[in-house]
C-alpha cells in the first residue's frame, strides 16, 4: 500500500489502533438518501447459502440449461464478425431500434398495442424501477405497493426516499376496496401519492396472480384517483396453462407505465429489460437514461434481436413453462406432504415462487442460520415488506433447483419447522434474536 | 390504437384539439429533480449531423476498425459454449471478481496500488459517475468541475440538483490557486462542498493534461480542505508519447475516488467501466448498483476479462494511440493553415479533442446549425459549463473521421466562420439567436 504518503508529505491515516481497520472519513459526507441503504445481516448467510450442500431455495434464478447454447454461440460470433463496429459502439439513448420494434410484438402477446418510440431498452427492468422511480418520486413521496412486494423494488423506492405504503392482497392478488382505503388514508394524512406499484402476475413473492375482473376497476380507481400505475411485469407470459393474461396496459395507455425483461423469458445476464410509457413520460425517461449510462449495451440489444428474429423463442417460453410447471408441482406436494399443521402457502399459476406462512409464533428471518445449517436457504418474509411485517412469512423459489432437489430442501425445511415448534410448545417462543430483511435487492432474492 | 376505452368505459382522453398531440397529463406528478432534465434543441441538429455527407467533428465515438473483430468473434462464441450457463445469468453486483483483478492490472500501468475488493464494475464509467453522485449529493451540494467540464457529468450532476461551481483551467490543467478560491468562495457564502470533479488527462473538452507537479498540489488542497476527489480518467492510456501519467489516485488512496473505462481502451458498446474507491464508500457504491441493476451484465465482463488474458491488449492501445495521434496531427496543421487570426486552441498530447476559441464576438451555439448546412458538425462551447460561458468556444474530436475528412470539415468549418466574420464586420455581431447546450450527455457529446 502506498497510501500513507504522497510526496513525501504524511498523510492523515484513519485506523482505528484497537482493530487496524479503516474508518469511514468520508462518514460525513454522504448524501441523506444513504440512510437508508444498508447491507442485509443476512447477505453473509447467503455466501454460504450459495455452498453446493445447500439446497437454495432463496434465489430468483431461471434455469438455463434449455438454451440452445451452442446456436446462440454462433449468433453471438456472426454479431461480431458482420456487425461489430456497430454492437460494440456506443449507441442510442433509448435502445436499439429494431429491438424496440420486436418488443412491441412480444408485448402483443398481452393485449398491448405500443409504438416502438414509446418504447425504451434498459439494463435490465430494474434499471426502468431505478428511472421510473428517479423522474417521478420526491422525498416523503407515498408509492403504494402490494404487500407483500418485490424486495428490489422496495430497495428502488428507498433509496429515492419515498415512503411505501402496502395495499393488501389475496389469491386474486391487489384488493380494490384495499387499494382505494389506503388510498384515502394518505389522502386523509396530506401525503402525495405518486405511483401504485404491481406485480399482476405470478406475483414475487406471494405467488398470485391479479384476477380480470380486478384490473379494469384497479386501473379504474387509479385514473379517479389520479395516481399512475408502475405496472411490472417480468414473468406475465411464463404461466403454466395457455390462458392469456392481459396486461393492465392494455387497457389504459395513458396512466399505465409497464415494465418488461427478458431476464425470466430468456436470459438475465445481458441484463436487457424496457419500459413502455406515454410519450412525454417516455421522453423524460431517455434523459434520464443518459444520464445514467449514456446508453444500454448495444451488443446485447443486437443479440437479442438476433435472438428474437432467428430462433423460436415462443418454443424456448413453452420449454420454460414445463420445466417451472414440474418443478411448481414438485415442490406443492412436497409442502402438502411434509409441512406441519396451520402451515399455509399459495399456489402459483405462473413464475417462480411459492408463499408461505408458518403458524404463530414463528419468526421466518431468526430461523434462517438454522435453515442454512440444515443446508436449505429461503428468503424470510420481511424482506418484502416496507414496514417490518412479514415475520412469520417466508419465500420459496422452485425455477432453479432440480425437482429432486427441490423435494430434499422442503424436507429440510420441515426438520427445521418442526424442530422449532418443538423449541416453541417448550419455552413458549422462536429462541433466537431475530436478523433484519435484506434493504437492497441482490440476485439472490431477485 | 386502443387506448381510448377500457372495458366499454370512456376514458379521459388528452389531446389537444388543435394540433392533435398528446397533453401531458403527468405533467404535475414529476419530480422536482426532472426540471433540470430537457433535452437540448441541439439534439434535433446532430440527427442532421450523423447524415454521412456531414463531417461530424462533433462525436466522441473511438475508431474501431482497428480490432481484431474475428477473433473477437471466436471469443464470444467460446464465452457462451464453455460458459454461457454463467454468463448468461445473474451475477455479482460488484462484478466478476477476475474481472477485478484485471481491472488493478490495468491501473497498475498508471501507478495504482489497489485490491480488488476496492473495485466495482459498472455499465460504463457513466454510471459510476451517476452513482457516485448519487451516494454524495444532496440537493444543493457543491461540486467543483473544471471550466470547462464532460458534458455528461454536468447533466448527472444537476439530474441529482448538485450546484456545479467551475474552476478555471490552463493549459497545465485545473489551477490550484483557482482551486483555493473557489473553495474559500463557497464556504465564505456558506455552500457545503463534497467533491472536486476532474479529468486529468488529455481533458474533454478542453484537451489539456494536468501537470504532475500539480497533481500533488490539488490532492493535498483536497485533503487539507475535507473535499473528496472524483478523478475521472477514460483517456489516461491514450497518450501519444510513452510518458507514464500517474494518477492522482496512485498517491492518494483514501481521498480519491478513481473512474475508469474500457469505452475508449477497447470498445464502448459493451458498457463496461468501473469505479475504485475507499472499502467504506465501495460497499455503499455497491449497494446503489444493485439498486440500480441488480447487477453489470455479466456476458460483457465475461468478454472482456477473456480479451484482457487472451489478447494483446496493450498493443491494441499502441494502435489506437498511433490512430489518434496521425488524427489530432491532421487536425492541428488544418486548423494551423486555414483557421482565422484571433482564433485559437489546445494542442493535447493524447485523447480525443481540441478545444477552440473563436474571436470575440462569435457565439459557436447560433452558429452550428449553419455549420451543418455546410455540412460539418461540432459541440458548442456552452455544452460543457453549468453557467452559461463557453460563447464563443467549440470543441472538435478527431477520433473517428479520417484524416482526410477532418481535413475537409476543418476546411467546411474556417468557411463557416468567414461567413460569420463578414456578416460580423458588416452588422457588428453574429446574427442568429442563440440555441443553448445539450444539458444531457449523449454519445454525440461524449
Amino acid at each position: 500500500m502506498n497510501a500513507g504518503t504522497a510526496g513525501g508529505r504524511t498523510q492523515p491515516v484513519h485506523r482505528s489502533a484497537a482493530t487496524g481497520t479503516s474508518l469511514d472519513q468520508h462518514i460525513d459526507r454522504y448524501a441523506q438518501r444513504t440512510t437508508g441503504m444498508r447491507a442485509s445481516a443476512i447477505r453473509a448467510l447467503f455466501a454460504v447459502a450459495n455452498r453446493p450442500e445447500v439446497v437454495s431455495l432463496a434465489g430468483g434464478m431461471p434455469f438455463l440449461r434449455s438454451l440452445p447454447l451452442e446456436a446462440l454461440a454462433v449468433e453471438a460470433s456472426e454479431l461480431v464478425v458482420q456487425d461489430g463496429l456497430t454492437a460494440l459502439q456506443y449507441g442510442s439513448g433509448q435502445g436499439v431500434p429494431e429491438l424496440r420494434e420486436q418488443i412491441c410484438q412480444v408485448m402483443a402477446l398481452e393485449g398491448i398495442t405500443a409504438h416502438p418510440d414509446d418504447v425504451m431498452v434498459t439494463v435490465g427492468s430494474q434499471m426502468a424501477l431505478d428511472l421510473t422511480t428517479r423522474i417521478f418520486i420526491d422525498p416523503g413521496d407515498v408509492i403504494l405497493a402490494e404487500a407483500p412486494s418485490y424486495v428490489g423494488a422496495l430497495g428502488t423506492f428507498q433509496s429515492y426516499q419515498a415512503q411505501v405504503v402496502h395495499v393488501a392482497m389475496d389469491d386474486d392478488g391487489l384488493i380494490p376496496e384495499a387499494l382505494v382505503a389506503a388510498i384515502d388514508s394518505c389522502r386523509a394524512s396530506g401525503r402525495r401519492i405518486k405511483l401504485l406499484y404491481t406485480i399482476p402476475n405470478f406475483h414475487n413473492p406471494a405467488g398470485v396472480t391479479l384476477s380480470d375482473a380486478r384490473r379494469a376497476r384497479i386501473a379504474e380507481i387509479c385514473r379517479v384517483a389520479d395516481i399512475a400505475i408502475l405496472e411490472d411485469n417480468p414473468y406475465g407470459l411464463l404461466g403454466f396453462d395457455d390462458r392469456l393474461r392481459r396486461a393492465i396496459r392494455a387497457d389504459d395507455a395513458d396512466n399505465v407505465i409497464y415494465l418488461g425483461s427478458f431476464s425470466k423469458t430468456f436470459a438475465p445476464g445481458l441484463r436487457v429489460g424496457w419500459v413502455l410509457a406515454p410519450h412525454a413520460v417516455r421522453e423524460k425517461l431517455v434523459l434520464a437514461n443518459e444520464s445514467a449510462t449514456l446508453n444500454p449495451p448495444v451488443f446485447n440489444q443486437m443479440l437479442i434481436s438476433r435472438y428474437l428474429s432467428g430462433f423460436d423463442w415462443r418454443g424456448q417460453i413453452k420449454a420454460y413453462q414445463q420445466t417451472y410447471a414440474e418443478r411448481r408441482d414438485t415442490m406443492l406436494a412436497a409442502l402438502a406432504e411434509m409441512m406441519p399443521e396451520g402451515t399455509t402457502w399459495t399456489t402459483p399459476d405462473g413464475g417462480f415462487y411459492v408463499w408461505v406462512t408458518l403458524p404463530p409464533g414463528f419468526d421466518t428471518a431468526a430461523m434462517l442460520p438454522r435453515a442454512v445449517t440444515a443446508r436449505v436457504a429461503y428468503v424470510p418474509g420481511t424482506a418484502f415488506y416496507a414496514d417490518g411485517l412479514g415475520t412469520r412469512q417466508l419465500r420459496l423459489s422452485y425455477c432453479f433447483p432440480t425437482p429432486e432437489r427441490i423435494t430434499e430442501g422442503v424436507r429440510r425445511l420441515a426438520g427445521v419447522i418442526a424442530s422449532e415448534l418443538d423449541v416453541m410448545q417448550t419455552f413458549g417462543t422462536s429462541a433466537a434474536r431475530p436478523i433484519s430483511g435484506p434493504s437492497s435487492p441482490s440476485p439472490d432474492t431477485a
